[in-house]
């Protein structure tokens, strides 16, 4: 592994407005900043979106999380409120003639039972050994990745090179849930302590492969030719994230009784099932394959 | 008992528009008649809001389900989108000059576990032993009542005598969960085959008490001196409606991890825990006393 020590760590809570674990979490470390102070690095937090906090929604303009690819962070005349956000996110996290954040953490939940997702930035070894090590040390954590390598990222995750998202649920948009706050809040301790052991030449013991679920299609609620929902997601199929679909087995339920059955023919292992904020996007699940990731030696 | 027959009644779904479960029964409602045709009645449906339910929002301007109030009714000059809708709302169920909706039956979700929760329009003889009929047949239902009896009520189902809330939960807003939708609407048809059974002079057996939970207290969160979110909706009670608490049982986590307990002396049986849109109002739980209602002779 070649990357440098960690020297400036981020996490953001609040990137969208009415996911309140993250920005109650921030709050918190804003509170109580020793909690987060490692002796090897600085940490920050940012509240990303205050706005659409204070009014408990996503955005107010457009997705924030989805303003993060070039195109729209060198926009000279941006007009959402979200792009204009986004640039300026991008100047406190990358400051021209200061040093960079090295990692973020960025905060998210889902209505999706996905309890404690990690998103790694991408693949590179360095994401994928601290990935393999909270699987290691939590049951409750899963490893996602929406983009096969290569491909450009909107998300302000991809802002840094190292750290990842945290995607926990199943919550409720606009609701705490104390279980869950307390899990995540753990899991964040825990992504700091590891560097700070990586800082100071520590390495943790971990197996040598990481289960990572891989993004390989996303499937939209069936819909009627003006584009109304003609169906929901299975009771069968509700809360299962992360279990394995096989062909044949229920997705949909139609409005009038009638069940839409899996026709792929590859077991597949679906993830952000009934996300709330999915649905505008067409998005009633991303299936996902299980792939066994090798980490190469320490 | 004194009620006329039932002429007509209302099935309104998407009096908040983030709330699915009852929108899009509406629109099934709309797309197949015949399930809510019965013989003795005319059924109509409202989708009451559907601009807040384009955007997936509770409301654009305000809370529709607080504009029927007579003060706001009756306002000349009403700015909001809801106070406008509420008015045109009560022109389609009351018409001038024509007959009103004898039934209504607004439909709602909650993100609190209070699973087929019925809110009859008032205490009235006919209300309450509809809502005792539908506990008989259905371990699922309880009987919820906002109100002391003579309170003005700034709810939509106010709009008429007859009728109730059907609040089911819980469901993340801007969701559909088809075990819930399924559950609410087979519901609506124990309803109207009720109604329908009563007009032609059928009564049905029930018992000759009601388990009614009545508000006695709304609680807010913990907050600081500038309004701020101090706590969380404890782990031991999330998703505990209608469960007995009792003097020095947890109520909140504090972010730093205290717990505060319930020190009130009476057993109380909470409902609304951790209700999404009622952070806003400054109600955390909504606790209540549940009261044996005597019924009297069919």
């Amino acid at each position: 592994m070649t990357v440098n020590p960690i020297q400036q760590v981020a996490i953001v809570g609040g990137t969208h407005g009415n996911e309140f674990t993250g920005a109650y979490l921030v709050k918190k470390f804003e509170q109580f900043p020793n909690l987060i102070k490692r002796s090897s690095f600085e940490t920050l937090t940012l509240l990303a979106n205050p706005k659409a906090f204070a009014l408990g929604r996503r955005y107010i303009d457009c997705d924030l999380n989805r303003c993060f690819n070039k195109e729209k962070l060198s926009n000279p005349n941006p007009t959402a409120l979200e792009e204009n956000l986004a640039q300026a996110i991008e100047k406190i996290l990358r400051p021209e003639g200061n040093s960079n954040v090295d990692f973020i953490i960025d905060l998210h939940s889902t209505t999706a039972n996905m309890e404690l997702t990690i998103i790694p930035v991408d693949k590179s070894p360095f994401n994928m050994r601290l990935a393999a090590y909270l699987c290691s040390i939590n049951p409750l954590v899963h490893v996602y990745s929406w983009q096969q390598t290569g491909q450009e990222s909107p998300f302000l995750r991809s802002i840094c090179q190292l750290g990842c998202t945290i995607e926990v649920g199943s919550i409720a948009q606009g609701v705490l849930n104390a279980t869950l706050f307390e899990q995540t809040e753990k899991l964040i301790y825990t992504i700091l302590d590891y560097l700070d052991a990586y800082n100071q030449g520590q390495t943790n013991e971990i197996s040598s492969t990481l289960t990572l679920y891989q993004c390989v299609e996303m499937i939209d609620y069936p819909k009627n030719q003006t584009g109304e929902l003609q169906a929901m997601i299975h009771p069968q199929l509700q809360f299962r994230d992360y279990q394995p679909l096989n062909h044949g087995a229920p997705m949909f339920l139609t409005f009038d009784g009638q069940t839409i059955t899996y026709s792929g023919k590859a077991t597949v292992y679906p993830v952000f099932i009934n996300e709330a904020a999915y649905y505008e996007k067409g998005i009633a699940m991303c299936l996902t394959e299980k792939q066994l990731h090798g980490l190469g030696a320490a």
